[in-house]
Parts: structure tokens; sequence; C-alpha cells
């Protein structure tokens, strides 16, 4: 693939660091990383569905880059987001001697992304990081931006922090071995920053959709470089969320609770946030002023992408929904807010949605 | 105890707070909370040593302030400094629903500290915190400065945060319960910043150590007050350790070899910190020209006090503790570094000492 390098820097002042968006970036993994002056020892955290595939390229990239490394492989999907796991990879970093100086590379999706951010985040209260997205996911979404975090029994994420990377590597390559599943939730999120921030992103992507599908690198990377400066922008005015940075909940507080409630791992996130985002726009036409044209477009173009739009559920789930809201780390007073569109490529963060129409959007019709 | 109330502020910018010291704090902690602009839910955490003393008294305080309190009791002892620990805490915070907006109140000793303030770091990724520090040691050291964490099976305190709390209240009455072990085990602290930082204090610790050892409110919260002013000055110039804070560390770095490898709860912090501080004094003698007759007032001070002030290790055990030493926080590139005395009131960070220097430290004679 011989496409332009693409940099996207996320301005954090002394904290900032620039997101890297190419083919074929893991053979140059250990040069770029020797860029960074990161300390010598380097623990690199994956899972055995990416090891096999990537593991040996990044550890020969790092080593002949003159680092050490160790590589520690968590079991692939939701539940290695625990704190059983984060406490053998607390207890293989110590076996391995890392320092204040060393550093951890997460190199996998979001699961291992956020686990090995919270070691790095945690471990002698904070080592450096770097993350190597190799999900479609994880490269627009959670690879970026600090947020890193395990998951309850009660919730996704409620346990975590904010700690930067020290730069990001998206590998366009990579992306070619993801499950056709995979590479569709994950567009889920692209169409989100679509819906949030950027109208020309969101028709570019009902005109290109399937050369995306077919993930055509070209018109893959530069959509994939755009939904990172849109995050970069966000996270650059409000990197704790304490404000703007709510928006890129869009889909997510209903999502998580369809995540939640399911059992981690029946849905993929991206698959649970589609639902959210169709239920979403719905609020948002009755609450906002979204056009009904506007959410019409909105389910069209998740669809089309192969997602799921809707969720049927009984009482009993809806009810255990609620609940799971309540929980979410964006209540407040036991109210639950919503990020809501005034049109794609606008929305409002903080609304308040009264329970019987949560209700109806969470079980249509 | 009618005394003065006494503040200490701890300079951090927005992160800012003040020590309140005095008698009879407990039963105010609930208006004193409420002008800290608090959430109305708190998770009250502490031990079950603490708790049959003063927690009912923190509760309805809080309670008739207006606050929504729940109490989550620990274990006494450092075992429960650990990570399963805090999955049990995370689970309870998330069972009574505790949001971005609550706060966790740390009601005891280090431990207990430390444990919360864990938590408070992680769950939602951080709320608020408050210390309310029970035992001497935490009243001088471990509730000022944000440091919070948990051990591993490698060592002490490898897991953690910077978080600092919103308040810190040292109630002098508190003192009152401790066993004459615990007390003196926390003067080892109090000996320490004279040591490091303040002749004056080191020279009224000597005077006026029989009236200290009689828990006399007037001295003890004058010489408490001082501590905390000490430590709020170091900690509001480097408050993540990259330099200066690491004088606070002097006797820690033998200190924490001998309580990992003792197990821990074999010896009080204190009384292992008292042989580290003996230890660290004969290396400064060798290496960074502290006399003699300083060494001698050092050890004889801590002697006094009823601290332990040697160890006899065999050589076994001497190697075990080397490598705690490689493992600590500050350690890099696996060489150990000391914080060494030039005189009372007066230190070096960041010294490194040749290898058969610390085996003679460790094992004197």
């Amino acid at each position: 693939m011989l496409l332009p390098m693409r940099k996207v820097k996320v301005p954090l002042g002394s904290r900032s660091y620039e997101i890297h968006i190419a083919g074929g970036l893991l053979a140059g993994i250990g040069k770029a990383c020797a860029r960074l002056s990161l300390g010598k020892r380097c623990a690199i955290v994956t899972d055995d569905q990416v090891a096999p595939l990537y593991a040996k390229k990044v550890e020969q990239s790092l080593q002949a880059a003159g680092f050490d490394t160790f590589t520690f492989v968590v079991p692939h999907g939701e539940p290695s987001k625990r704190l059983e796991m984060a406490q053998r990879g607390y207890d293989a970093l110590a076996a391995h001697r890392l320092e204040r100086g060393s550093f951890i590379l997460a190199l996998g999706g979001g699961v291992v992304g956020d686990l090995a951010g919270f070691l790095a985040a945690t471990y002698l209260r904070g080592i450096a990081f770097v993350q190597v997205p190799t999900t479609l996911l994880a490269q627009v979404d959670s690879s970026v931006g600090g947020k890193v975090g395990i998951n309850l029994k009660a919730g996704k994420n409620l346990v975590g922090a904010f700690h930067q990377p020290r730069a990001v590597f998206c590998d366009l390559d990579t992306l070619d071995t993801l499950s056709e599943r995979e590479f569709r939730a994950g567009m889920a999120e692209v169409i989100k920053y679509g819906v949030i921030y950027d109208a020309r992103l969101f028709a570019r992507l009902e005109r290109e959709l399937p050369q995306l599908l077919r993930r055509e690198a070209k018109p893959l990377g530069a959509v994939i470089a755009r939904c990172c400066e849109i995050k970069a922008e966000v996270v650059g005015q409000d990197e704790t969320e304490s404000g703007l940075r709510a928006i890129l909940n869009f889909g997510h507080t209903i999502g998580h609770a369809i995540e939640a409630t399911a059992g981690y791992g029946k849905f993929l996130h991206g698959e649970a946030i589609s639902i959210g985002q169709v239920a979403a726009a719905q609020l948002s036409v009755a609450l906002t002023g979204l056009s009904p044209a506007d959410a019409a477009r909105i389910e069209d173009l998740l669809a089309k992408t192969g997602l799921p739009t809707q969720l049927k559920v009984d009482a009993r789930r809806r009810q255990r929904m609620m609940d799971a809201m309540k929980l979410d780390k964006k209540s407040s007073g036991g109210e639950v807010k919503f990020v809501l569109a005034k049109k794609i490529g606008s929305v409002l963060f903080g609304q308040k949605v009264p329970a019987d129409l949560i209700h109806q959007a969470i079980s249509p019709k």
C-alpha cells in the first residue's frame, strides 16, 4: 500500500501527541518509538487473536531498535477488560522489572488498548504507553484521547483513568485481517463522527460506502484520518469530559445499556451503538428538532452498513436497561443525560429525556 | 481538648486544599464537608478496628449535614491494600450508585487512606475524596500529597495514582485510641521530617520526646502541624515526584525492602523505616559527609522513641532485600537511588550507592 503518511496532532499541552495513519507502519514501529525518548524496556500487551498475526513483527522491530521487550497475551474479547486480568498484567510487569522509565505498547483493538492503558496509568503510579490499534473501532475512537479502563459487573468502563498515550500508530494493513462483522461494527463509530460534527463527512460516507466496505485503502485512510481529526479537536478542547467531550457519546447511553444487559460479548460495541444511535436520532426528532429526513438518513446509512438498528426487548429487559443507564458515568442525581442531534453534523449534550420517551425509544413500535 | 484549629494549605493550583488539625473534629465533619461543594452521596471507607470507634460519629455528622452515606469496612492491616479488596470496593460503590459528583471519605490509617484514595482515583475515572486520618503516621504523612495505591506481591505501592484529596481532617482525639506500638511507629515519620528538612524540629523532638510520647495535645498538635507544613511545601513544589519530593523517602528504600521481605504486617511501616533511617544515616556518613555525631543523634532519637534500629539478616534475606530494592519505583536501569543526609535538616536525593556499602548497611557489624 503506497499511500502518504497522514499525521494528526492531539493538542494537549505537554501531553500532546501525534496519530500516524498509513499502511506498513508495523515494520517501522521500533524506529518510531525510538524517536519518542522512551525507556529501554517495553511490555507489549496484545490478545490471542492479534498476537499470531502481528506480535512477532512488532517485537522484531522494537528489538532491532534496541528495546528489551516481553509480550503479555490476554484472551480476546470484552471479558479480558476486568480487574483479574489487570492483576495478572501487573504481576507480569513487576516480574519483568518494568520501571518508571519503561513503557507499554498496546497492540490490538479497544479491549487491549483500554486494559493496557489502565495498566500504564496505574503501574508505578503511571508509566508511558503507545497505542497500536489494529481494528477500525480502535483506530478511529478508543486509541485516541486517553480514556482507559476496565469493566465491572455493574457496567462498562466504570473503573479507569485519563492517561494519554505518547503516540498512536494506525497501520491500515492490519484492517485487512478484521472479520467482516468487526469491520462493520467499527463503521458505526465512523458514522457517529459524521452525525455529531461533520455533515460533509456524513455525505461522503453515504457516497463512498461500497468502497469503504471493500476496505479500499485510499478512501479508508482519508476517512480514518478525518475521524481522528475530529476526535483530536474535541479532546483538545475538553480532555476530561467536563463538557464538549460528551458529544462523542452520541448513541452510547442506550448502547452501553444494551451491552450491559445482554452480557458482554453478545453485541459488539459498534453494533450496540448502532442501535443506540437510531434510538437517539428518534429522541432527537421528538426533542431537539432533528428532521425526520435526517433521522431516516442516519438509520439508512447504518442499515446499509449491515448494522442492527433495532432491538426487541421485553418489559423486564427494558427495566434492566433503564437501571444500567442510571449507573452510567454520565448520570447525575439519578438522572440520565443524552446527546441529541439538531441536524446531521451538530449535536447537543446534557439533554434530559423523560422516562416514557426513553421507554419508547428502547423498544420502538 | 480546647486547642486552636491549625490549618495548613497544600498549594497545588486548582487542586489546592487545606489540612485541618485540631481535637474534636469528627463531630463537625459533616458541616466541614458541606463547605467543600461535594455531591450528596458519600462512601465512608474504614477498617474493622476504626469503625467501632468512630464510624457512627462520622455517619451521623454527615447525615445531619444532608449527605447520604454508606460505610465500606475492610479488615485492618496491610493485606487489605490489594486488588481483590479494591474489586470489592468498586462493586460496593456501584451497588450504592455512586456517581461522578459523589465522594469517598477515608476514615482510618494509611492502609485505609491509600485504598480509599485508589478507589477514588479510578472509580468512574476519578471522583472526589476526603481524608480523615486517625493514626499519627497517616496524619503526618500518607493522608497528605495525593499518593494513593495498593501493593503487589512483588512490592509495596507498585500500583497507584496521584489523586489529591479535597481536604484532610486530622482529629487529634483519635490518636488517644492508638496502641503504644502504632503511635511510636508514627513517630518514625515525624523524626524523618526533622532529618530531611528542619533541624529545629529535630531538636524540639529531642527536647519534648517524653511529652510527645505521653501524647500531650499541645506539643503534639504543634509537631503534627509542622510535619504537614513541610510535606505541603515539598509536595507543592513537586507533586508527582520528578525531583524534590523524593526526599520524603529518606529511610524508605531499605525500609520498603524490609517490609517486602518480612511479609507485610510483620513490621509496621514506621518500624521498618526506623531501621531504614539508621542505615541511610550510616551510608550518609560514608558518602555525603554526615557527621558521626549527627548519625548518632538520629539513631539515638529513634531508639529513645522505642523503635527498632537494626535488623539481623542472613545472606539469603539480604539478597532478597537487594532484589526488592531494584524493583522499587525509584530505581532506574536496575540502579537503586538513595536519599542521603548532609547534616540533620538537609538531605540529597538521587544518590547512587555501591552495592557493597548497601550490604554493610543492611546487616551492620
